[in-house]
């Protein structure tokens, strides 16, 4: 199958290299110029613009899109539109919010899949999750690309219509948020509790047979290993929220309570709060002297 | 009625004042001097010594414990057990554990009360609220001075059998952590939110017929009035927090769910955090880096 | 001063009849005939439709609008435009949205504030909180309007410009929320614990004189006294929620954490899960037959 | 190795078959006659009473105590203490209380092992994970039967002194609690979301390269395949809670906040609610008539 890779920052060359490795023809494309020439390296046909990709595709075009979302996903396919019809397939591949996707998808000419994607730049090896929503038939014609990209067929399903593949991605992300600040906190304890304890060696040890193992704590264990059991200067403070923050959302409308992942994005705004710290509990702090004349600490 | 008070800190001192005020007799102790010397200034009876002020009570001794929780009132009770009988009564008017006192009720010879006592130095003028455990007619015979010590006769009640007292208000302290911090928390967002508001006068408005009208609510507009809208100087680290930690342990024992509670406790603990801040956040920021390979913020 | 009020159920009366005592003039219109009979009968100049109140207050309109949010301000706004200018003052006192405030405030021909109002039917007598977002020349107008309606000068402040009037009472519900479910949280553990306590005079006990007295423990007091201990068959169903939504809203879009209030309003969406439960505590019983063959719970 | 076993329960019974299969000569035990039948079936040598089986095992012995937390713990041990001395290992594989192992670790006269085990009847297959604490040379000792008993040489290891092993394993039920809860909100708001999907192939595409990726992840994928989407009649109940509790305990005594694993407790004491409901929201529903004179639900 012959597709093109519009975006080839980290994640999209790992579109590429898979699909290279199934055997299919890539045609790519990227502002920067560098990141053409190297896919090129890699087996894939350069392209030097938007419309010199699309002409290159001919008819029947399959087309991955993988550019930050928001703005960029709607300036590719702006710039798409006049060489797409009804027979085509654009798959966004990025972390779009899906009510996004579903705008896309009925203003779009070509068939339209929003796909989730997890599992990072580790999945050059291992292959990614793709959560896939939109037209069936598009689906299917795009599942030996899905079959390259993800672990293998069991690592991509078609979760429902239009936006359902973005949607299912976010609140994933939401779950991923509380998930880390569950074993977070567990290693918190560890760390502050009674014994002095070696934490890779809790990780492994758990990673091996414990209820709890996973990906994700493979991940702390390898962090410990490579920062200490102390985590030596990183930082308490940490970015990105957006999913997150639409999962919330999303929670809120359906007034379904979602209080771990609201408590983990909760973290993630106190680690950014401002240099003197959380107004609220200034507060807190100068209200029990109005009421107890305790002593306020003061900076 | 004559009643001996032992401990004459800022609390004790407003007990010897509202009763003398009301018209009784009382016979005062504080380890330090001078605070027994002011007391007597103010028309207190002073003792040197808890045998001292027991012999001077003669007969139905009707006795108040103003004094720190935990090993004082041990200490205090041990002196005085010697001279104590049936008929004598003793008040423990501080932040006790309901457990303690239960024991102490116990091992007492005279009938014990324990009593919450809330209102802090404020009560002076206004008197406090009294939530009284113990035996009916101890609680009974007492009446003259808790009328005098609380608000009036409202501001005291009977909660039920030994240790009740104080059992009611440590959940009141759990209660009083999660005011407070709900206040902050629609502070927080006004201050850091669209508007250039007056914190000052967004609370004298709340306090003027507004649903969410309290004394804390006071306090607050105190606060604001006291150090600015941007509370000055006022430090993210709130002290304290014993009462508020028991109340969580025995709704855990309870199994009744306190999540508000025990957020509020939650944030005075995280207030509290090491220097390189809380270690959850830490390992959550490098995990992004684990699956996502995002930036690793450091110290 | 001459004010119109359109809206004249439970709240609209209270600020028709405090108005009145103050010895204004109103023009009272509503689509109820009979709550405009009603008025009139207190002393209001009866209007029969939008138009007609329009033209009976002549120059310089003053109008207080008392209905529901969302659409109903919209469509009253809409009928009075024909009849307003740059020198009329046209009130919000409902819980409109801040946002929609700010439209309204851009798109009305006349001065527009937006009045956050609190105090519920109680407000009748005691006169309301009132928090007002917009010109300060309207204000200052409206000042012997809101002097009436509020508790007096002190229960109504103009925040700032147009829409934070709404904006601070958005976060005065949130916290209310909050506030609510803490006392909650209390009397739950007090009920279920170790003791037999009569919650009426607990409650009544702390409103004299304790830290945490306030207002909404006053009507827990109430509560009690009417419900009887156990709150008899008040059902664990909590309506409502738009207002906290919107302060949860806000606060994500402000990286503001607010957990107290989120878990408050969690709550609420609790109270009116499916009939057979929350989905989450399903999977977790079914999960722990998974790892641990523990029985599974089924109904 | 010779190793005798006390306890044949579900778990006790894969020590006797995982530690046989690895070539090591088993005595068995357990109140249960027909569990010592079984076992000698397997290949074990059955005993009939603690003292046979220490008898059985001559000097130097190691002896594997699978039996519930608590007080069948502290009878086992009563009825082995004649039999010990310094040269000994007794292992305590179950769910102890730290502190329980800390004090058995002094008053017995063996070396004494607190081993947290995790992994579940799916163990029998994989292995355990096994996290160890007391005394090196008694670990050392050992090792061959953890090998065998674990998933391999990873799956177990020494996190310290004595206790540690059930510390660690408290904190890892903590933490699992909190998963667990978390997937399941994920699944609730999926479930009760925009679309219409199919929960075992979202488990499955997650299962295959997603960043959530777990071993309880893939139990939510057998739940979802066995019960459904709509999990069908399991109810809304989580039983269980000990483990949990004493991590939320120990973090309140380190003053750490563990708000995700609060709340995960927080939902099993929700779900075990009584029938009426939750006292707090039952509370907030009659407080919004206090103030707005809303409706109050009923039962």
């Amino acid at each position: 199958m012959q597709l093109g890779v519009i975006g080839l920052g980290r994640m999209g060359r790992i579109v590429v290299d898979r699909t290279l490795d199934a055997g299919h023809d890539i045609v790519a494309y990227d502002v920067a110029e560098e990141a053409v020439e190297s896919a090129a390296k890699a087996g894939a046909e350069p392209a030097d613009s938007v419309a010199d990709l699309a002409e290159k595709l001919g008819e029947e075009k399959r087309i991955w899109l993988m550019v930050p979302a928001g703005e960029p996903v709607d300036a590719a396919l702006e710039d798409l539109e006049p060489y797409l019809d009804g027979d085509d397939v654009v798959v966004d591949g990025g972390n779009s919010y899906f009510e996004d996707s579903v705008r896309r998808g009925e203003t779009t000419s070509a068939a339209y899949l929003d796909c989730g994607t997890s599992g990072g730049p580790a999945g050059a090896e291992l292959g990614f999750s793709l959560m896939v929503g939109g037209p069936e038939w598009a689906y299917d014609e795009l599942t030996p690309v899905f079959d390259a990209v993800a672990t293998g067929p069991d690592g991509h399903d078609r979760m429902g219509e239009s936006g359902s593949g973005h949607y299912v991605k976010m609140v994933h992300n939401g779950v991923e948020y509380a998930l880390m600040q569950t074993y977070g906190e567990g290693f918190e304890l560890l760390h502050e509790g009674r014994y002095d304890l070696d934490l890779e060696a809790v990780a492994r040890t758990w990673n091996n047979g414990a209820v709890i193992r996973s990906w994700l704590l493979e991940l702390c264990e390898e962090a410990f290993r490579e920062e200490g059991t102390d985590l030596g200067d990183v930082a308490d403070h940490i970015a990105g929220g957006s999913t997150g923050t639409w999962t919330v959302q999303e929670a809120l409308e359906q007034e379904v309570p979602v209080p771990l992942i609201y408590e983990a994005l909760s973290e993630r705004f106190g680690s950014r709060a401002p240099e003197d710290g959380r107004f609220s509990r200034r507060l807190a702090n100068r209200l029990r002297y109005g009421f107890g004349r305790h002593e306020v600490k003061r900076d």
